[in-house]
């Protein structure tokens, strides 16, 4: 294949750069910048919406500036010599979206985020960038429709390579009455401009769970609608029954929440939708009629639940539609398969990076993907060579972290234990409580949480960990280096955790191990 | 040499166990429940005191229990949504009190923490306590005087081993009347049963750092009298600066601390001593007389400081006092030295472990020690080969831990910059503003923070990590594994953050290392 000719018989302008990107999430953004770093080389990123992407306005950033304050008020309430300080009195809900509105950029008075920051970021960085709807046309050949104006399409040569960051979105079950029923998605749950009396969640996974806490602690009458027997249904088991404990428990200040297990909505209905779009409210109340699923043993819940507003918090899926992956030869119905560099086989210069790959759907790992992709778009670009680590992306992402920001916090990396079984390995899981770890239970009266590790038998080291409890993200990352470092648990053992933190966990975690006989004997 | 004859001509009990340990705080306790483990043997823990330890009454756990409420202010405070809740209004000091005594196990009324618990714990793990001043009177052979009543001395023959966990005590500088003004130590200052009008604190390390947090937060005017000029001299120079900043600061419900860098007391001088002991206030104030110490570049200060209580935080010793060390052999004006094994080389039997032995003194590195020392003499008992990992303690302490539970905190582990390349290190280190991170500044509004990364340029690992900042405690444990790990930077790159976590600080910390030609080349 070669490019189309260029402006020959067409009304589109035809442009060249080095670098092409179709998507300004965190994961095009950083493509683009590892592609050009030091370099005079050009990258354009295309995007339809705003540069910085789904994560900056519409959901990771958003979504823990909302959980935090929840987060901060339950360490309060649960600390003598604080706890009277704060009382019963709920979060300033004004106060917490107000602080949302700084964080996503979006002016006073305006739904809409403003990216001009990002866009500043880029043109410093030496990337162009181009508003509109981007789709392959011919290898390393882009078009643009713009977003806006009545501009003709345009053509995008690029000299070295195109990037698919088109990220993923939101999946609506094709329930009667659903669509109709405008139902708010995650972008419109954390771009709320008023806490809504009552909503009911369609869902149990993340984006369900981290909504549900943050509603919640504002002030809304929350039910979840979860189809199967446990909330975090990737997790260990053990996770989502915490954080499903606490949603239910409510709190100082805290609704609890209603969650129905084992059950699924068949038909929605709603008298009139809001006026003013979603996010915003204003509408009838929405009834959602309920039976059981059948998955799950928990039995499920029949009948109606009725609600100000519904979150769809029911999966995302990659950004394939309209990408214009045919023009390649690719099935335009599946996400691009991508090797070690992100490149997809069989296209020259064509790579993919973040959700929309179909690998794991996280702003970390779309970012990690995207370090690894353009540098090696750099060094392919300069002759260089592309064998050394960093150009390769851990091809079976083998130690992905996930933090769910509710409170209690649930965090994991690599293997659960029965998935690492599942994969033929030798796997032992030891756990203990967090509650009995001294800087634990000093942090809050009646802490509790759990932490777990996966340990392959055969090789001595990790492959999984997974914490639950108030305030365990940033013990993560402890396990994913050492998952990643493969590092062995007899040299662990000499890893010694400060007295008195959460992470000497990892010293019961490692008693544990070696009770269990999975440290090299004497 | 041999033990001493049994019970001949003398007046003293004589008595066998297994493993006599001197001193019941976690290293001893440690040591003495690895000892005997999974066997029949038997141990004997002789205290003079309470068992659990400086730690458990007196140090790591009630100073973290009167920390823990300023940090979860401090976070409240700087929070849109939860900041008008808690308002300007200070900690319910009587309250943070009380939780302090139900951690140490102190009843109502009385100014001595039970340590009961601990007790039970010991028997229960066929460890027997004796309380009473115990001192080496012979190879593998002790002599105990009882704590109370007027019993005669016993004497206990170990079968297997000695250990000496006997921890440290607090050095007094020898100031001309500060001994006469009873002033607080450590000790006293957590045990305090009420908050005093105004504190002077003479030293500038980890324990002046804490008390001075925790003093403010309750309602102290604090004056802290530092020799040097910075804050935690041990620490990279940011750490100190930071916390120095915000203890000059205050904050919310917090008063502004004072403090005199480069400065010394050259005198002390109190009209009336409290009447119910060090701990309780009720005596006249202290007059300290100030001058510039020369130390620093600070200029120092001249004049006088007057205050409710001194506290002296002017670092601790080895408590080699009445060991009898001598009768062994070894010098009793200083530790006993260790090897890999924490035995002491030319005494059959002898083992030391914690602040005993000189060696970094801090609760987890004793327990580090007590376990393998514990495993060792088990393994010895039994006739196992005790050349596995976990048998060896790392003999230059690599990575030891250390958190200043300040509002900011410092953590570190490794090594400095400086001290890495005072011993030979090609060091080269990297460091990120933290407040850039969007995990540290979805926190608080005006997150502060620094962290830094010590590489050795030659092996490529990391030798040192420093965090400074709110809440950085369990962000050290991931360092302290990649160091004590040697895991490649090349293979850190992979070990991915989860987004937006303060652990992102590792991916800046890691693309400032790649761009320093850290990461092998492509």
């Amino acid at each position: 294949m070669v490019s189309e000719p260029r402006g020959v018989g067409r009304e589109r302008a035809v442009r060249e750069c080095d670098v092409v990107v179709l998507g300004g999430g965190p994961a095009g953004e950083n493509a683009a910048a590892y592609a050009v770093a030091g370099s005079d080389r050009t990258a354009t990123i295309v995007e339809p919406e705003l540069v910085g992407g789904e994560c900056s306005y519409w959901a990771c950033i958003p979504s823990k500036v909302l959980l935090h304050p929840a987060a901060v008020r339950g360490a309060a309430s649960a600390l003598p010599g604080v706890t009277g300080l704060v009382g019963d009195r709920p979060l300033d809900a004004a106060a917490v979206l107000a602080r949302r509105d700084s964080f996503i950029g979006r002016p006073d008075g305006s739904l809409m985020p403003d990216d001009s920051g990002q866009v500043r970021w880029a043109r410093g960085a030496g990337i162009d960038v181009v508003r509109g709807a981007g789709r392959l046309v011919g290898q390393r050949t882009v078009e643009v429709v713009p977003a806006v104006g009545d501009g003709g399409a345009t053509v995008i040569e690029a000299r070295h390579a195109v990037v698919l960051a088109t990220g993923s979105e939101a999946a609506l079950p094709p329930t009667p009455g659903l669509a109709e029923a405008r139902p708010w998605t995650s972008r419109d749950v954390t771009a709320m401009t008023e806490v809504p009396g009552s909503v009911a969640i369609i869902g149990g996974g993340v984006v369900a769970c981290e909504a549900a806490t943050w509603l919640s602690a504002l002030g809304s009458e929350v039910t979840m609608i979860v189809r199967g027997g446990a909330l975090l249904g990737g997790a260990e088991p053990f996770a989502g029954a915490l954080v499903a404990d606490a949603l239910r428990q409510g709190g100082p200040g805290r609704k609890p929440v209603r969650i129905l297990f084992g059950t699924q909505a068949y038909e929605a209905e709603r008298d009139a939708v809001p006026a003013h779009g979603p996010g915003v409210p204003g509408g009838a109340p929405v009834t959602l009629r309920v039976e059981p699923s059948g998955h799950g043993d928990a039995g499920g819940s029949a009948g109606t639940v009725s609600a100000d507003e519904v979150v769809v918090a029911a999966g995302r899926r990659p950004a394939v539609r309209g990408l214009g992956l045919e023009a390649v030869g690719l099935d335009p119905r599946h996400p691009p398969r991508t090797d070690a560099h992100m490149a997809v086989p069989g296209v020259a210069g064509l790579y993919a990076v973040g959700d929309v790959t179909g690998r794991a759907p996280l702003t970390h790992m779309g970012k990690y993907q995207a370090r690894v992709c353009g540098d090696v778009i750099a060094a392919r670009a300069e002759g260089r060579p592309v064998e050394a680590s960093r150009f390769h992306a851990d091809p079976g992402h083998t130690a992905v972290p996930q933090v769910v920001f509710t409170d209690p916090q649930a965090a994991w990396t690599g293997l659960t234990e029965a998935r690492a079984r599942a994969a033929g390995i030798d796997a032992h899981s030891v756990s203990v409580d967090l509650g009995a770890i001294a800087g634990a239970a000093l942090q809050r009266e009646g802490y509790t949480g759990r932490a777990q590790l996966v340990v392959d038998r055969a090789r001595g080291v990790l492959v999984g960990a997974t914490f639950a409890g108030p305030e365990v993200a940033e013990l993560l990352h402890a396990a994913t280096i050492a998952v990643v470092g493969e590092v062995p648990l007899d040299r662990l053992w000499h890893a010694v955790p400060a007295f008195p933190t959460v992470s000497e966990a990892w010293l019961r975690l490692l008693e544990a191990a070696r009770e269990a006989g999975l440290l090299a004997a004497g």
